[in-house]
């Protein structure tokens, strides 16, 4: 297996830590993509991935597989233990809609911030920044880590009582919002801890 | 179970497809929530689904599930036939990257388009627009047709040979199109048809 990466790269991250948790690290070739350079909205990379993002696992066959989610399925589906996304319905279904949440709510929110109201990766890559939305949005990240705090008050992981997709979902908002200087609040205690 | 709804709605209708395809839609309880007023803002909705959207599905002993592909993805893991999200770890994975990339791609632009671009919900729920994003979310959607277009021209359907949830979120897409009235291109002859 082949993965498209950025090393620093909080989405990235998701990968490594579903990666290491399935013990899959050793066989995957990682291959750099400069963000900083725009090279994942040239055309060969598009042709991988339309929506121009990182990482992209691809295939011995060539088939490539972009979106963490997705990724994180695949690898789960390929090897059994630990689970990463649930083994029940109910406990795949709150899995799910918890990772998700934890993009809407933190990890999207952050990357919208960075790329529209701070200097991203630089002016020849972010063209057309709308700062307001950006500012908005981090906003949004802040309430978004009260909510998660107010989680894990009540329950040792983000989706119930075992480590899962969506608790990586969380710690790849922590790397993008300490990279881009975005303090988690101290308040949210069970949340830091 | 319960389904709080909005009869209308693109994103209760990727649910009510799921819903139909498992044979299940009589069980169901459907219980309207007002957008309009914006009562998907409320306190005591926002307990049921923090993030304050449709559809949710609330099971009987009161457990919460939102976001449209957990729900899928719950739905499909209780009953077997036919399946929605895949059986192979590489089709679970394409078809949740697929449907991520309709979201991203069509159907949550168009929403974005919709609240920050158009009158969307009205004045009293749409306080804060931001008419330059949404306008380019918007035109990311039509990008995102062709796309998808593009795909249906080499496969019978979105990810790969057989109907999935990818095939239904871009249905969404294509109400939520239809709702707002954004026309898919003439051109995109493999979508229309
Ligand atoms: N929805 C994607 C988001 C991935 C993403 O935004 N990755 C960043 C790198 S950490 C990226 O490629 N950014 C480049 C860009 O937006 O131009 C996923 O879950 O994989
Ligand atoms: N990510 C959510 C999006 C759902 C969504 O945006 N639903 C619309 C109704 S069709 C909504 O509740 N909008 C209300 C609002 O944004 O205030 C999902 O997949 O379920």
């Amino acid at each position: 297996m082949k993965i498209y990466d950025w090393p620093t790269g909080p989405y990235p991250a998701r990968v490594r830590i579903a990666l290491a948790e399935k013990n899959l690290l050793s066989g995957v070739e990682f291959v750099p993509v400069n963000l900083w350079k725009g090279e994942q909205r040239k055309a060969d990379f598009l042709a991988k991935n339309y929506s121009g993002t990182l990482p992209v696992l691809e295939l011995e066959d060539g088939t490539c597989l972009a979106e963490c989610t997705a990724i994180t399925v695949y690898l789960d589906a390929l090897v059994g233990e630990p689970t990463l996304t649930g083994r029940t319905p109910l406990e795949k279904g709150v899995i799910h809609m918890m990772t998700k949440r934890a993009e809407i709510e933190m990890l999207d929110a952050i990357s919208v911030y960075f790329h529209n109201a701070t200097p991203g990766l630089g002016p020849d890559v972010e063209r057309d920044q709308n700062r307001e939305w950006g500012l908005r949005q981090r906003d949004r990240a802040l309430r978004g880590m009260h909510y998660f705090d107010a989680v894990l008050r009540k329950q040792p992981f983000i989706a119930g009582d075992a480590f899962s997709m969506a608790d990586i979902a969380v710690i790849g908002g922590f790397i993008f919002a300490s990279a881009v200087k975005l303090p988690v609040p101290q308040e949210c205690e069970a949340l830091l801890a």
